[in-house]
């Protein structure tokens, strides 16, 4: 078990800066996030694209200013738990907070601080019959280990980057890779895309343009995939896996069973503080509304300030705040 | 007279960040700053000091983040009016407003923002007898013309960066500077000190230490200054000139006096909009009170934002405004 004085739900931009206020005050956060990597929206949607409106930046790539927010939160020492979902919240008779993830992991904390953005990427799923039956049997949204397709017959559906990269890496690996894709161009970075006609011009992938899956069969396992081309007609491929790769989406998921005040799929909160209805829960960032919000950075920044100093008070209920600038007395590292 | 949308009273980073909310939504804006420079606090009281909780900087010198700032709203144009201060404010009957300086400057706008910190910047006054009697009769609180004391006596009072400066620079300029100090020992930079010290010891200046002026005397104009010394006894010493140099410390002033709802020095707020009692009248930065406020910079960032979707209302009224991202739609430069 992790024991922290906060846990911090989301490691978005907003709960990163989360954990630079709440060390400003002297408390220690645990980070814990569905994705493999820190940064939110902002590393996952467009890591290079350019932001105009952070304060003091005229312009900042979305990853650069992620990586500063690593550096500036870097003396407090925060902890992580990367690639896991947070599922479950308890609260203990002491007045402590129990946060579960998928992967078991468990963090004792005083505060709990839901950074949650749009909530957790998910794979985006398409329409086919059997789909939800065949998951972990053959059915899968990202590619964890290559070589498992050894020797296998794959059908790949998707036409961005990850259907395209995947496609050509899997092309040396498994005995068949079959790609379906709606459209007749694709979506990706160009040079994918040409790699992949070449490959199926000689023949060391199929590619099916204009043509999508529309069901799955097999006994337990997956066995074949039923798919409709550009003329309409219906077509069986044997197949061991599925794999559609048509980009992540965000889902509130279990924050939406906690017993939170939720409107439009977002938390509401005080203002003042930035708390839930229930003692103990802040929401800040793209997750809480109030009348008035702003789904921008800048305003997580100025929600995780506020939170700070009222959380202050659950981790250290003897002692009494002085407000402090960072300038004047400087910031403290955290042991 | 100046035209224009958004009239913004205080040009520290609160009012300066404004025009690029502003900006983004295609309002113009025109700042007013009593002091000589934008930047308010940052550029006025600690421009070489590192700021550590601006969002993204793990450290920022304070003019650093005014020069970035200038940077970034530069795209919208805002026009300036520096070193004049704002006294007056009224409503004209087609809902615009009316804000007057004490240099006569005349800015019609559709929204007044007032981003006014502290307050206007105005130097700390001594307790002397009849010292508002003297002002403009021989006491001031600055130097703006040293060739005016040319073959004067003056008596300059403090112990910093200024008060050391302008003894060392009149010296060579008045017939006597007299320098009274309370301490014995100076804050300003040891060099100066230094000078001054040695000033003393040739007979170039009166240095008097462990001194405080207490009254003021003369027919019409300024003409002797009593001080008390070290050893508790009074002493009258000729005097054209009395300067008292104990730095500069905000007050509100005039804004007190608009109808505005205050308290502690302070515009209450709605956090919804960071809109005033008084429609059309909004109220951002260190200068306004809310439940949970922080006078941080970033908190002023924030109000900014949300001040600019309110204010869009007043200068666009038949316009529905669409909430869009900068690394979406860009900037666009304003005409
Ligand atoms: C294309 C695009 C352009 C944008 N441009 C701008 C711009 O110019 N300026 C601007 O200010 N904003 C912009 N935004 C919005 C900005 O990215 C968001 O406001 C910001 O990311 C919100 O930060 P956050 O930390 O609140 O949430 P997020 O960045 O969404 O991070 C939340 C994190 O919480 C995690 N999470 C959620 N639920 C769970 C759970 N149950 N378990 C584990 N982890 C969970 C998610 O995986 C995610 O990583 C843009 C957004 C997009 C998509
Ligand atoms: C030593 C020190 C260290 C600090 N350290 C930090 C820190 O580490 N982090 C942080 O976030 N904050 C810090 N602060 C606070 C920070 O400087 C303020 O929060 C910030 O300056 C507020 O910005 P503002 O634009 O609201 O007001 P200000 O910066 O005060 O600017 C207001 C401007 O309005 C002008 N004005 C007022 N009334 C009038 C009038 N009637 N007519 C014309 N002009 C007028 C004033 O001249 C002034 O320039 C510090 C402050 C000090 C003094």
């Amino acid at each position: 078990m992790i024991t922290t004085d906060i846990g911090i739900i989301g490691a978005g931009p907003t709960g990163m800066f989360a954990v630079f206020e709440a060390g400003l005050l002297k408390m220690h956060c645990h980070l814990i996030d569905s994705l493999p990597q820190a940064g939110g929206q902002l590393s996952e949607i467009y890591p290079q694209k350019p932001i105009y409106d952070i304060p003091g930046y005229p312009t900042v790539n979305a990853q650069e200013l992620v990586d500063k927010l690593s550096e500036q939160i870097a003396p407090f020492h925060p902890t992580y738990s990367l690639g896991e979902r947070v599922e479950t919240l308890e609260k203990l008779d002491d007045g402590t907070w129990l946060i579960g993830t998928n992967e078991g992991t468990v963090i004792n904390c005083k505060v709990v601080v839901i950074a949650g953005g749009l909530g957790c990427f998910e794979p985006r799923k398409p329409e086919v019959d059997r789909l939800a039956e065949f998951e972990g049997k053959g059915v899968m949204y990202a590619v964890r280990n290559p070589e498992a397709f050894r020797g296998r017959n794959i059908v790949i559906a998707g036409g961005g980057d990850s259907a395209l990269d995947w496609t050509i890496f899997l092309a040396n690996i498994a005995n068949k890779v079959t790609l379906v894709h709606r459209g007749d161009t694709f979506r990706g970075v160009p040079d994918a895309a040409e790699k992949v006609a070449e490959l199926a011009k000689t023949g060391a992938i199929d590619l099916m343009l204009k043509s999508r899956v529309v069901a799955l069969d097999g006994t337990g396992h997956l066995e074949t995939v039923t798919l409709v081309g550009h003329d309409g007609k219906e077509q069986q491929l044997q197949a061991d896996s599925f794999i559609p790769l048509f980009g992540l989406s965000p889902k509130l998921g279990p924050i939406a069973d906690w017993g939170l005040d939720i409107e439009m799929s977002a938390i509401t909160v005080n203002t003042r503080d930035y708390s839930t209805n229930v003692e103990g829960i802040y929401a800040i960032g793209d997750i809480n509304t109030y009348p008035g919000k702003l789904k921008l950075i800048l305003c997580g920044f100025h929600e995780a300030a506020l939170m700070a100093q009222s959380a202050f008070k659950h981790v250290y209920p003897d002692q009494r705040l002085t407000f402090k600038y960072t300038t004047v007395y400087g910031i403290t590292e955290l042991a």
